[in-house]
């Protein structure tokens, strides 16, 4: 762990060294990744020059603001929220699906989930956006808020010459479980070389505090859905086959029906994932 | 020409066929890149799968949204304007800088010169990011507009199931002269092998309309700014060294300053328009 901590700080240095940053500016969530992102950029640059960045909306989960609050006062760096509902409202965005607070948070997480009944993975259905209109909207909705985030990243980075640094992890790469032009598009990923299962151990060895390791993994977009539901593999299962995979390794002792999971995924992502196409390649 | 079209049309039905979208939503802006874009899908896909989007904000030429609705009549096609200035203001954006549009237009051209006085390539100061909080401001200020469109066309095409298609030109590409994550993040880019003298013969053949043809191009992002002026070298003198660069043809009968002009160009944008950087490449 050491020495993944060593390398990834001497990467943020280079990058500084490079391109000559003034500081750095990153999106807080209160997740494990952009935790563990800003604890290495402090420790890279000195708390001084980490910047965050905290975009609440109408439907986070209350615990997003408070827990990422925590974790920049954890960390001592300098923060500044700016909630995304007002933009979102005025953009029309909420016109798109009612708000989920004015129902009790059980029939929440019934609603959230009654879309994804008998679906085993429902983020293989977004990826063959096999759904219909209503899933289009869906996916839509819940992409513009990260595309937001984004533009708010660079907006606050440029201005004072900083870098946008991202959280990005490797399983999220491979798996296409990010958006694009939104929270993957960046200057700087400083655990994109790291599956999830890694980043989840370096937040232990670096000594993140508890409540954010103990917190379940969530794209925070609708109740009850947590990354592994809406994956419909978990994350050990998950990186285990995907180092496999990348490994050329036998498949054997893993349960089929996972396998096929992950390459649908992988197929999938990559169709879904489109970027820039052009006839200069060709 | 008709051998340039017709791989452009097979290019875009091509993506089509490999990535079943329903339609494609591009964003005009009354110039000669997107008109030439939008064209060509009119002739790959119909008219009716076409979908332009509209986006001028406070400080847009007059011209740029009646020029803009020209085209999408000219071509048949349907289109939505989306005013960005609401959201901008709830942004604070504007809050950045005052409406040149309150001062007659040649003291706003004059006040958008001052700014770069005896600077021989406003762009390549740009690039270099020496111009101090000024100049980083402005950078974020015209920036974030081109990110929220980038944002309002992913909405627009995602609930639709249609891509959304760029018309950036293999000029720009080459030297950076677009905004990251912002106009040149697309699923397609039918034109970016095209030089922009090139896409100006294309647009002759096609027969775009003369107004849009003769236009100057320009970025849009201040008055009396326009790209050439932005460069400081015109695009014939530009395209002709970036293709000698590219086929490693000898420099001799250049201007010397012309030649060293795009080579610092070429050396800044790649500085500056670094993307997702990590150490899996390494």
């Amino acid at each position: 762990m050491e020495e993944i901590k060593n390398e990834i700080i001497e990467f943020i240095r280079d990058e500084f060294k490079k391109y000559k940053y003034f500081g750095v500016v990153l999106g807080i969530s209160g997740g494990i990744d952009s935790t563990v992102t800003a604890k290495l950029l402090v420790e890279a640059l000195g708390k001084k020059r980490v910047f965050g960045l905290l975009m609440p909306e109408r439907d986070s989960y209350k615990d997003t603001l408070k827990d990422s609050k925590m974790v920049c006062e954890h960390l001592g760096i300098k923060y500044k929220v700016i909630d995304l509902s007002p933009v979102l409202r005025r953009m029309d965005v909420y016109k798109m699906k009612p708000p989920a607070k004015i129902f009790p948070r059980k029939y929440q997480e019934r609603y959230a989930k009654k879309q994804w009944e008998n679906v085993d993975s429902p983020y293989i259905k977004d990826l063959k956006n096999s759904g219909g209109d209503e899933n289009r909207k869906n996916l839509a909705y819940y992409r513009v808020k990260h595309r937001l985030r984004m533009t708010y990243l660079y907006l606050e980075g440029e201005k004072r010459g900083y870098a946008i640094a991202g959280a990005t992890n490797r399983t999220e790469m491979k798996t296409g479980f990010y958006v694009k032009w939104g929270d993957e598009s960046s200057d700087m990923e400083p655990i994109l070389h790291l599956y999830k299962t890694q980043v989840q151990k370096l937040g232990e060895y670096l000594g993140i505090p508890e409540k954010i390791l103990k917190k379940k993994p969530t794209p925070d977009i609708a109740p009850g859905i947590d990354d592994e539901y809406a994956l419909g593999i978990n994350y050990s299962d998950l990186d285990r086959i995907l180092i496999k995979i990348e490994n050329k390794e036998s498949l054997e002792d893993e349960s089929k029906k996972d396998v096929n999971k992950v390459k649908e995924i992988l197929e999938f992502a990559q169709l879904r994932n489109v970027k820039n196409e052009s006839l200069l390649e060709r």
